[in-house]
């Protein structure tokens, strides 16, 4: 394996492809479907997916996770509206302002300690509702897993839904990590997103396994009339979808979307508590998905990189991020650990 | 094969993935690669696309033609720009309004009897310049091949980008056909691109066997400096971009790109020069590439779609549009024109 | 007076303020006013509309014409939607992209021979409804008095809305000179617009003697939920709005709207008649309100416009275009009927 | 006066016209003039603005404060940018996100004690340049006056420009107030926008005594390179703009502007000193310009918000704001200060 393809920490988007989803991809790759969605790997892909999220749901398949959140905020809003997310929403800080340009909407941000939106850090946006010069706030967005590694709770979720739905409002969830969230809380898919109250959902399945495998789920199909308009005009439909489609057919077959995230999170626990018994490592978040953060002496961080590619957080007080995968080997964290107390010895 | 799957001649984005392209991608699933293309599968093919269409070339994959055509007008536009095309195109007419929604220019389109634009046609909408209520024009589109199946000649291409850029606009053509257009001249891409003075190329490769290989090629560098942002903020950057890569290296290497048009192209003149032997059809555009359009008594149409799906094209004079693809085969034109004959007994 | 402002026939926006209007700004000058339009003028202006075009309104002052038309139809579509309009329309040719930019939809334009659209010419854009690549049509926007000086007849905007109500879409009416029309029709404001199906109303006064007096009217108050929120977006809300209120006051009491409609429509007359006799010049349109279109010798036309100012129209065919204007007096049209004659000579 | 005309404390834009605008605007209604600006009065105008702010300047009118700086920002930036302020700025709470919608890009906000940016402030957002996902600081926003009513001195806006341009950034300046400021400062106009490094200035006079008069200053020409089309296409073109153009004539002809922004201040500190004689009020912010800050047992603010309306400003803290205007009278600070003292004993 050339030196460049080292499994290592960055991202698990960093990963490749998982065999039987690379598998379903060839099998698929015979004759002639009709392109854009209407083909039987796609209707056999939603029904699957409608078995793990329920029956009265729109589906349809984005090219990314940028465009499933996007798009999916542009469905619920006027671009009079604002969208209320933690200051670390992926939407907020790693879209290169993609939603604003989309959608036209303001996004409010609040610092959060881990990531997690809270009623009463919602509430410092909830203002001057009916006035013509305040942009309208008509979304709450939240992450799950967060991009700071932690889970929001079930109860957690129905709170934050009940109270936006009480004031009008939807919720939108990126679920970028979303399989990860549900075997961390060792819950089905539908009681973490359909069952407490989430309005849409960016489901994604690229960092679990997949080449590229997005989609958004309406949950009430009702806020989603005339949703492939903006999705076309959104440049994200796909003209050869069956090879998305059996992405998602693969995954949600045979429980491997759960095998895959139980193992990346299994990866990030040995990880995490290997790290923890260092004692210049200081661990910043619980680690709940498959990320790990923590502060680490800057001195090392260049040589350890060199091996093992992973992120900065913060330079400014040298936090790091580390992320497993599906495909994160045992031997990885073991040659990874030695590297790192030799480094700090 | 289930008889959905049945190869057709509905459109060649309706085919599959040519197998060595599936193999090339296979071939990537190893380890892990930086994500969002800074990787050494897509450096290495951004090194052989430079091979193809000269060296002082800035290349970005995208999603899809419509993402790439839309970014490549955004580059190189502002809103208060227009942009001349064809009434046909595919940017003025199966893209849903993208191009307005993302770059908000005005499209002035003129109706062609081919597709082709010619000087005289966009000369109609070259007026007003400097005057600030009028939208001005800064890029002429064109499509190669264009959407009825006609391919411009280098020099024609040639006389409207000389005369866009005497009047400081710049040229974007659609290339979802390139290869079948640059087989059918019996040129090299670059002849019929950058040699002829074209500013920016939306480059499909996926209706020639791949199965998402769509890039964004600015022929001046200058003229694309901080395009990375726009293609993120377009909603077009891939995460795992490495798999997009090997598409574009397997096409440009032994000369699969050009295999594939040939084959498709060949595949259309058989068909052509069959359907040209029946009476009550009458082929309505020059067969130049894969594509033929053709007036057929309306009664047998739905009869011959059951069989081997297609378009109507325009309803009205009862003009349909048949396809050919890298994959099609001599057989399947066989029974196709077989039957064709058949229903018009 | 100063020579620039010699009244001449380039627009009847070149013309300053009624008498009468200017004298209701300055009684309004007392006292502090809640800003924004939550004030007693504004207040008792929108009364006075109502009168004139029906109690169920919803009624909105905006800064100009362009204002106007935009958020009109950014009400009525989504950015999947697109405008049917004539091609000389104003919102296709002189808003310099603003619909195109703010809506994000598509103007589809036919050509006319009088700036009227017909249902015959609609329907060549009345296609692919409920086809995700197209953007689907949603208005069809027509202007009265219309660019051309041309007038609708209360039966050609019945059958358009008709036809628009029938296919589930809007119309816009671009009443920049809407009362020009009314007095050249005969009718009331309301019988022209409202009662004739109009959904929403661009309404303009500037060029009828006020100073910067624009509304949008919508006809059906279901349609214009929440549009104050698209007024502010949109920077089209006047802080000290009560001096725009006043001027509608004005206009619409004591028929003042009429009175300078019907002057501005009798000078049109005139001069069109005085002109019809000149042999070598022809009047290429209908003269129904207050512009004339006339093919002039193109040898005379500098030395004339250094006398009285007024814009070519069409350069290839030596067409150009004069407008008369509430303050349009019958000694200015004589002296610039002369001058005609003299350099005809 | 009807009782609705009283002078209150709500905004500066509550009150009318100074008599001398309105005058000037009455001269000059004869005759006709060149719509869209090309007329002597705005060249005029223009001529004068320069006397104030230096002859390299570009000058466009535009209808409101919104108008002038969504359009200042959309010239000076590309939708992947991003712009920082306050987060009390008019732009990101007052606007309704009208600067989002019209650039496309992000706006970053800061808390402030006393609305105003400093460069420990600005740097919190200043990270992740040349980071494709990540939108790209450019603009450094600031509102001189502050919406706290606060005022930056020529050193505090120095240290600002010096540091946006070494950051290759521009500074906007949110003029609505800047009169104001200029006499708080006993400074020219120049020396706290040009002299000082301002970029590009949005000078509002509405609110020191004119009907509508607001302008975008560039005060580099290069940066300001076809701006027009952005202002027809941003709906900000007016007609009959001479009668703006006058207003701007007379507020810098005579010293009008300062005369209005010196009484104004003047009224504000009078009012500040007598309430600060009140025990039970608590003046929050430095009264510098015209704005007055302060804490109200809650229980009287609705009696006085009767006969004197204004504003509340923090519900939370029963923070209200006071604003004295060109038109403040002695004696209607005489009558507040009474009734506030009758209702607080």
């Amino acid at each position: 394996m050339k030196d460049e393809l080292k499994r290592g920490f960055a991202s698990d988007n960093n990963s490749g492809i998982h065999p039987d989803i690379l598998k379903a991809m060839q099998e698929a790759n015979v004759g002639h479907c009709i392109a854009y969605g209407d083909d039987i790997y796609t209707q056999s892909a939603i029904v699957k997916i409608k078995e793990h999220f329920g029956e009265d749901i729109d589906v349809y398949f984005t090219f990314n996770g940028t465009g499933s959140n996007v798009l999916a905020l542009k469905m619920l809003t006027e671009s009079y509206n604002s969208i209320i997310c933690a200051e670390t929403a992926h939407i907020n800080v790693d879209e290169c302002g993609a939603p604003e340009k989309f959608t036209g909407c303001k996004l409010l941000s609040v610092p959060t300690e881990n990531g997690k939106l809270t009623i009463e850090k919602i509430e410092y946006h909830m203002h001057d509702f009916g006035f013509e010069h305040h942009s309208q706030p008509k979304i709450i967005s939240i992450a799950q897993v967060t991009e700071m590694g932690t889970v929001y709770t079930p109860n957690e979720i129905k709170e934050i839904t009940s109270y936006a739905h009480k004031n009008a409002m939807f919720v939108h969830m990126d679920g970028a990590r979303l399989c990860n969230a549900a075997v961390s809380l060792d819950r089905d898919l539908r009681e973490i997103t359909a069952d407490v109250g989430v309005d849409v959902l960016s489901l994604g399945l690229t960092k679990n396994g997949a080449m590229n495998a997005e989609a958004i789920i309406f949950f009430n199909q009702e806020t989603s009339e005339n949703f492939k308009y903006y999705r076309k005009q959104g440049m994200q439909l796909a003209s050869k979808m069956r090879f998305m489609a059996v992405q998602f057919e693969a995954l949600f077959s045979n429980d491997l979307w759960k095998k895959n995230a139980e193992h990346a999170n299994k990866m990030a626990k040995i990880l995490a508590e290997a790290v923890a018994e260092i004692s210049q490592i200081q661990i910043t978040q619980k680690v709940e998905a498959n990320g790990i953060f923590a502060i680490v002496p800057s001195e090392i961080i260049p040589k350890l990189q060199k091996e093992f590619f992973f992120y900065m957080w913060d330079e400014n007080r040298s936090e790091v991020r580390w992320m497993t995968s599906f495909d994160t080997q045992i031997k990885d964290i073991e040659e990874f650990v030695l590297l790192l107390r030799k480094l700090l010895k």
